[in-house]
């Protein structure tokens, strides 16, 4: 290490040689806003009168939409907490108790039995809840598994704590179910924990009772926990109603995660939660609620305001705007369904019934001058100011996740330019 | 990996063979909740009419007394950016521009250059800030010198991150300086970085211009960055004032951490920041800049209505405020400090002139029935009511930290106590 004597940039730089850590780096190639970063620099945006907008199809966050704008009972609970001066303190690394047992009750209504506020962790969003739960379950050697396609974001927090991510199937043709057999061929004695999302993201699946209680027997015989990602919880809009994982907690124990992102249409509000759904008592016996409560110990917490908010928000939050918020996205889906089909090079192989997203099979060869997903995105974002997020965010090449929560007129707009895009890169047979 | 046919308890909990993960567990001992939650453990509040109050001198937030009660203005930024239905969205990871922009402001009042909204990284208070930190510097065999005493939270990081944590002496007889020869005893080839917390916690430190002059020269010798802890900016009400680390970032590259948590007075809102103060480029060179990026990519962030409000939070909070925050803990570190000095089994090297602490030397000798400093916290705790953070919970046994940012009143009645609490558990020939 040497060390210049004059304050010039060269000295100073021979004098630190820190060497960057790449697979660090490289993590943002798992999270979607690392992709859509890459696809959205070379788009330029139109400027003047009668400028194309944007149309933000890649991620899933409706709330700058006025017909997507949350409850104002919402706001108001918030709203109260900050005026009231009692919630500027620090909270315990938990949470506030009213919030941990409003939460249990209102996820105790869908289950068979009472969570009480002990099952019920805060955390700084969904987000939170699974590098917590990743830093919990990580040791030399260990497994995850994880679905394909899927929310990557699992992938970099295991990879983050060294731990391996292996991936099962999902089924496109049956409505993106997990294939069992190839769940159970992936697994090993080093597995710790399987993960599905339901209402999934990317796919817009919605399982039955049945196939999740096929999941909890799968889960039970390979002896490892089932994590469930219902942040998408009870935004369903086709025949098949939610059921959260945690009816199946004491077939398999069961830790949900989920938060008011989605429902309450906030995600810039950053309040999530993991719960433990375990009739039996595993994670107690196996000290993973300790090792979450540890972890919690040396984590930053959701704002305790909005912890403060929760009793509130959750009691007087009106039927109304849960059943207009899955309104407009039965409306869009229904678009991007209808809309897809008139697409030559894409194929939809099964309507989104939940969730925000939908995923769709691109067919390079009768596309002229794409390479692949990714080139296809950038493209069309350059040329038609549409952001799609390429299937390699979500683990499944040359496939695209479609966002269609966002307001209907722009949802239009946005796919019948995406169709422009197609047929303009069709090769000359497929031209109509 | 065994699975019963049964539901019951016992099947269940044979099935799911999980090893706790024990090095996880053990860093709660390294969390000052962690600890005082073992201070309090055994203590039973009084109830009823004329019960005694507990008195916190524990931990770090005086946001639950009035007369340290936030600025209006403060919530009213607050409460306009959640009204406003602007941000109710996610934020760039790195944190909206409007608010990264308005700190860079605020903190170049105080540097002799200019900083750009691109040096300001927004996190989940200054703690995950330290998480970001620690992440991004971790590699296998590095090291990070700490100072002792000190604020475990770097150690508690460090060890999950598998980075080695290794200390520097502060002095307690030179107002808690670094002890810069031993500064440069424990640092070797493999030392990424060194931390200093200015103002001090836990020593209630205030370091002069020439002492962080020196701190610089010492960490550009060695060839290693400086993480300045500048979570108590402002907060000093002795001699010296305050003057920020980036002054010397020319020297060598400082990576300034902070929070609006103390200043402002609201822990539970959750707004830090990393900024790198670093004219010469060092850390977008050696890649320090986009490992933050990348490691924010895949991290929560702060909620997006307080980033929101920063800009008025900062634009709008008058000068009376601070002044009279600063004159609180100018009368209250006065009362620490002529208290203590009553009290014969406890010694309190040097009078505190920032943040919100100050360290004290147990006499062990005078003392009967007591084993230790956590002894000390835990039967004061559970006989007087009076939580008091043992110096194990800082790196320095047998020592106490005590915070003296309460209500005067409250001060005064939580020292008294601690003085009979001494009185009665001296050895004979001490009682007065
Ligand atoms: C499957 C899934 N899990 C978790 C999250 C994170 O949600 P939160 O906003 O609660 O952090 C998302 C966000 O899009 C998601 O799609
Ligand atoms: C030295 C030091 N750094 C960081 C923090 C964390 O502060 P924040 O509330 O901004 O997360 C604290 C909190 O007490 C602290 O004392």
């Amino acid at each position: 290490m040497e060390n210049g004597a004059g304050n010039g940039a060269a000295a100073a730089v021979a004098a630190w040689n820190f060497a960057p850590n790449d697979a660090l780096l490289s993590l943002t190639g798992l999270s979607v806003r690392g992709v859509l970063g890459r696809v959205k620099a070379g788009m330029v945006e139109d400027a003047g009168a009668g400028a194309r907008p944007v149309v933000p199809l890649g991620h899933g966050d409706p709330s700058a939409f006025p017909c997507y704008r949350t409850a104002p009972e919402a706001v108001d609970a918030v709203a109260s907490a900050l005026h009231s001066g009692e919630c500027n303190s620090y909270a315990s690394s938990v949470g506030l108790e009213p919030a941990r047992r409003s939460i249990s009750q209102y996820l105790s209504r869908d289950l068979p039995y009472e969570l009480s506020a002990d099952d019920v962790y805060l955390t700084s969003g969904c987000t939170q809840a699974i590098e917590v739960i990743s830093s919990v379950l990580a040791r030399p050697g260990a497994n995850i598994l994880l679905p394909r396609p899927g929310y990557l974001f699992y992938e970099a927090r295991a990879v983050f704590n060294s731990m391996e991510a292996r991936y099962f199937d999902l089924v496109p043709e049956r409505g993106w179910e997990v294939d069992i057999d190839n769940l159970r061929a992936v697994a090993d004695k080093n597995t710790v924990a399987m993960v599905i999302v339901n209402p999934g993201n990317p796919c817009g699946n919605v399982y039955t009772y049945e196939h999740l209680a096929k999941i909890a027997e799968s889960a039970r015989e390979l002896g490892i926990f089932v994590i469930a990602d219902e942040v998408y919880a009870h935004l369903t809009f086709g025949e098949r109603k939610f059921v959260p994982m945690g009816v199946f907690g004491s077939v398999a124990p069961v830790l949900t995660l989920g938060s008011i992102s989605k429902r309450w249409v906030v995600p810039g509000w950053r309040l999530g939660w993991i719960v433990t759904n375990d009739p039996n008592g595993v994670f107690h016996k196996t000290k993973v609620a300790d090792s979450i409560k540890s972890y919690l110990d040396i984590s930053s917490d959701p704002v305790t305001f909005v912890q403060g908010a929760i009793p509130q928000l959750i009691g007087n939050t009106k039927e109304e705007f849960f059943n207009k918020t899955i309104e407009v996205l039965r409306q869009t889906a229904d678009i991007c369904w209808e809309k897809l089909k008139g697409i030559s090079c894409i194929t939809c192989p099964s309507k989104p019934e939940g969730s925000m997203f939908v995923m769709v099979k691109l067919d390079l060869s009768c596309l002229q001058d794409i390479k692949d997903d990714m080139d296809f995105c950038c493209q069309l974002a350059k040329e038609e100011l549409v952001v799609v997020l390429p299937g390699c965010a979500v683990g499944y090449k040359n496939w695209l996740r479609i966002t269609f929560a966002i307001a209907p007129y722009s949802l239009e707009d946005g796919l019948d330019r995406l169709k422009s895009f197609c047929l303009r890169h069709s090769k000359p047979k497929d031209v109509v």
